[in-house]
């Protein structure tokens, strides 16, 4: 067996495998790869990156209709699921922590698998070992299972990155009612953009599954059924879970603006009573600064002690009014 | 017969019955379950926690498909209901005023019923009693009705759920008006949270058991498609009054900011009133206590009482000002 | 024919008629019902309070089905219309002005139609007259155009109850720009739970009498489907005005909260006006308030005048700011 | 020929038309109408207003059921599509810039058309003028193509109303971001209330015509399917314009309400500048305005300008402050 | 071959194409392009602006439905997809970065396919060449394929159009925060705007076409379902964008509002923090510059210094009460 190509170098890789064994083939090129298939059980060929030839190539050798072609080259392309006479096309987007979005188009045919994926990266390096040491249920089934456990890590990333925004929005629940975040605001912003995002990447894969599901295709199995089920229930509780992450940023929204609106109600209410009482007690000082010959008051002896008593009353009038109506 | 475990040992149960007799016996394991099983009538066996090793147990005794495993030992599976080739699998969520949510699976064969329970805690009591005092209609009919009270006996705890949040909902109310009270939006986000969670039990469970009651499966026998539409019109009504109930919420916030920026409006006045008088007035007053040399109102005889008559007039005509606007 | 009950005991009631004739029969208990039944033709029984003992009579006399009985004795049952082997069974609400909502349960089988009342009240008067007085179509037809007046009455109620909520939302419309009526808030929301209340009664009926019309019961004759299409219509032109209606509301309160803020607008411009004019010229009051002994102004003869000049033209310069800036 | 009533009196009139002529009868009541029928070719009998005995006179002649008479009747009627035995009912609100809204009822039979106005006005002068001078299609065709040429100029009547609501609108953006326009949102509420009168008599009709196309009724010939299609297609864009003119007053809303909330925020502005500005000079004034018998800088000769330019960098500060922050 | 008309005389033209070879012959009228016509093979013929004669000519000569031809001179005519006896019309608008909207109708016949444009412009000069080019797959198919070709142009544009629109409200987010720009909303109304303009054109194809691509109709081969799906799941995708772009605008609205709210709090903070610190040292000094011949206070030594300090402590205690709260 030849050795793999250097460390960075993302190999493209061809997978041969059976009930009774499974090799592994990593190749620079298309040529290579496809001397390489296997005449008997089943092959998966695994291209890391979008590169235009190989995409070309393997079209050409297994018959891609052009469309199916653009759709890979395409990495905007919306998730969706096709059916042509004789293959299943599969695109959707998977999500990492490290890398960020990828789109991952799946060629399903009778005896071969082919996944083309955008960024190079180990995403399925699980699966690949699970075939190379015949764990689980992966080799006693044929390549529909294979396409089952790969849209399953799929989706399993979706809930990773829906738990990871679980604890995001966590924290932000606990900034709500601080009334002098003004970042809050920027930040509720960006995680509901995030969860958007995601949203774009479940809801289209939904119905699509859905309606494979629905097909007859004779590429899956009926004895798959309760799998491609299970995945179907998977995706849809991925998509109620962003719903309800979208409620919660709702409900954080409106507890921030009904916190910052209380504050503001706590200084205005310290504003309204610090002024109240000291402008009605200036004017009556003013008064008594007026420099007018006959003022009468100014000559008295308790003159001056008796307006203290005035400007006292009024204020603990105004804060007895205050606190009578509960201001205070 | 034996002894049942210790008070605090949760204890798997076995019952058998038919309309002559039942009978109970709790074990500790699956292997002892087992042993104990009904040759002839029906068969209920209750697991009261998350036993990995029953669950398996069980699973091969029964044949279970590895997915249904799964979903019974993940407590974060949706709800939902699914046919498979010889029993049904319902999963869905009971809650309890005491210990919150829990995951309870059921597997309905033709002569066994199994329940699967997330936390331990006496949720079927009632339905053990009927069975053992054969009171209602419980041991005349099959395991399909026994799998119709557990549902039942669940969604009586929805109603008394959405009972105890009809409380709450009402305290929030009596408290809407009150415009001082800054945690109230707190309160209400939270009670809304609480909602919520029970809607994500309730809105599953609609669908899903409308599938069942339509997917014609021989384990559900004619005579009780009316108790099965009983129940799903009963799911029908909680989904519906967990959505009036977040009209009302709704409402609620509604009032309350209302009511503070009323609030705010009546402190405003205030402020505006108090200030608008007396700021002019001081006015005048520095203006009397300029220190010119020549200012001959200051030797009048009659400029201080005249002052104080401008100062009296101009406040009493801002008054009628304010009056005359219906600001007062 | 015996006398009836008295005036303040809900009495009863058994009616028999055909085309040619009428007969109405009080009774005090279900027992002494039964026995006048009219062995031809057809019969209304009508209870007009929740009696357990009746309810139970009756359900055994007829062969009413367990669930049936529960949702006649539960006043909480949402409206609904379910297909039993030998009857219909339609609940739902009537509401009247001064006893409001009462939950009417109607058992409709070939030739007897059974109603029970929630409340005592003479809710069917009319029909019992039509039918004693031979007025309309009422006699010429089975129990099926009995039960299609008998909801048509129900519905009317529902028309007469949005016309007393049109006059209330007209009312609120009137108060919308009254900005300060601080209790209209509250007003708005009673009459929104007034009509959601009222929505819970009319949208399940909704679909129940339109699954109800596509049964293709043999209950409900194929010349009365003209009545219950008009019936069906009727509904939903009461449900389209009752979203209509919420609409109305909506409007209401956006009205209104602008008005409040149109309101804080006029004050706060007053406010800022009055003072930023008053404070500067407070600020050169003070200045030549000030005791230094070399202040040269102070000695001048004109400085008097010439700050009065100062003053006037400040303030008549900040008017015409705001003026300009169209302020005031 | 007779003479045709009084000017000021609506008359009900009979028209009489086949490919190769037309005439028309205006008659004062239903009996003399008739008495004028058409032997042969087609007939369209006008009623002009609700006149319940014309009503009842044709209702008997042509055998229309009794709840299409009490449809007929009642000027709230929803817009409704109804199949009958050997007619079609077809009834719908017509829109008129001077007289509002009108009910509008077609009985549709396979030689005959009755049409009943609930107010006199010259609606379908057009379409008679069709008929009497041989335009276009109408005479070619059967009353299935008059029913369709009479809705379609009743959905012409929405299109006119939609238009001058466009232009109402279009003013309305214009003062949108007029800040002082206190009665732009009763205004715009007006507007919005006559939009969803409009929407109230398109939306039930865009699902009867619906209906009514696949209903495949022998009165509706299939050569005409293109145009109920395409009216189907007219009644669609205006519900869909509606739509649209519902976002553009949501719109209209949000730019009204921040125009106002900045404008409060430029004034406020001023109001803390000026105010802020002011309130410390005042302070420093207010200090050496005391008359303690020992203040040493009241004696210094010159301390009366140190205090002028404390009280200009004072304010110079401030100034500069604010700039710094862009308050300014 | 004859010349084509002047460089800004919008020419008519007709294409005729097939496997083997393509001519152009520009027309001024549609007496000229008729004569032109391809006795075999494909004929596009393509009318650059909505001339009435030419529509009239061609649509008498290709027996087009007298609804069609309305639709095609209507400017405003909604897009939809319609299928008639022996043709298939389809209208939608396109969009040009320069000159706006217009709309397009196609009328596909078996061999023969003509657009109407609205405005003149080299709309679809791509496709011209490559048919004259034979680039691609296009003259290897029928007028279908023609057809798919120019819907797919005009998708393309409203990609362009999106991706400017995306520019847009970019531009617009980073304004959002911005507290200060009060331009904003008006801008944020105009894109939001524009975005419903294109979702009017891109909503109603959506429909139109999946409508189109189940009708079975004989025009469209087999051979180009994938194409066409592919232009559905495209139109999907910009319809999927639409709507993700208006959550992108609400955000910036809601993030905008709550700048502008939390802008107004800081200014509000200063505002109260200087007057109340000030007021009351203000009402100090007015006190003892009150002139009471009785105010054994003024004559002490240390009077002056000791009122200073007083107002040092209280203007202290103010901040500290002011930093203890966090308000500063």
């Amino acid at each position: 067996m030849p050795n793999g190509t250097g460390a960075d170098t993302p190999a493209m890789s061809i997978i041969g495998y059976d009930p009774a064994g499974a090799w592994e083939y990593p190749a620079a090129g298309a040529a290579e790869l496809l001397e390489h298939r296997n005449p008997a059980g089943n092959t998966w060929i695994d291209i890391p990156t979008l590169d235009h030839d190989a995409v070309s190539a393997l079209a050409a050798e297994y018959r891609i209709h052009p469309l199916t072609v653009e759709d890979i080259l395409d990495p905007d392309q919306r998730p969706k699921a096709e059916e042509f006479d004789d293959y299943l096309f599969i695109t959707l987007k998977a999500v990492h922590r490290e890398t960020g979005y990828e789109q991952i188009s799946i060629i399903l045919k009778e005896d071969t698998l082919i996944t083309f994926q955008e960024k190079p990266g180990n995403n399925f390096d699980g699966i690949r070992k699970r075939i190379m040491n015949n764990a689980g249920r992966i080799r006693r089934f044929g390549t529909d299972y294979l396409a089952y456990a790969l849209m399953d890590a799929v989706v399993d990333g979706y809930f990773f990155a829906l738990d990871s925004l679980s604890d995001t929005i966590e924290a932000l629940e606990n900034r709500a009612s601080d009334d002098t975040d003004s970042r809050l605001m920027t930040d509720i912003q960006k995680t509901k953009q995030t969860l958007m995002r995601l949203r774009r990447s479940v809801w289209p894969l939904r119905d699509s599954i859905s309606r494979l599901i629905h097909s007859d295709s004779p590429l899956l199995h009926e004895e798959l059924a309760p799998f491609f089920q299970d995945l179907q229930g998977n995706i849809v509780q991925a998509a109620e879970t962003i719903e309800s992450h979208r409620e919660l940023i709702a409900g954080i929204i409106e507890v921030n603006l009904s916190s910052i609106s209380n504050r503001m109600n706590r200084i205005m209410k310290v504003l309204t009573i610090i002024s109240t009482i000291f402008i009605p007690l200036t004017f009556i000082a003013g008064v008594y600064g007026m420099n007018f010959t006959h003022m009468p008051e100014l000559g008295y002896a308790y003159s001056y002690p008796v307006i203290w008593g005035v400007m006292i009353l009024t204020a603990a009038g105004m804060i007895y009014f205050f606190k009578r109506r509960r201001w205070i």
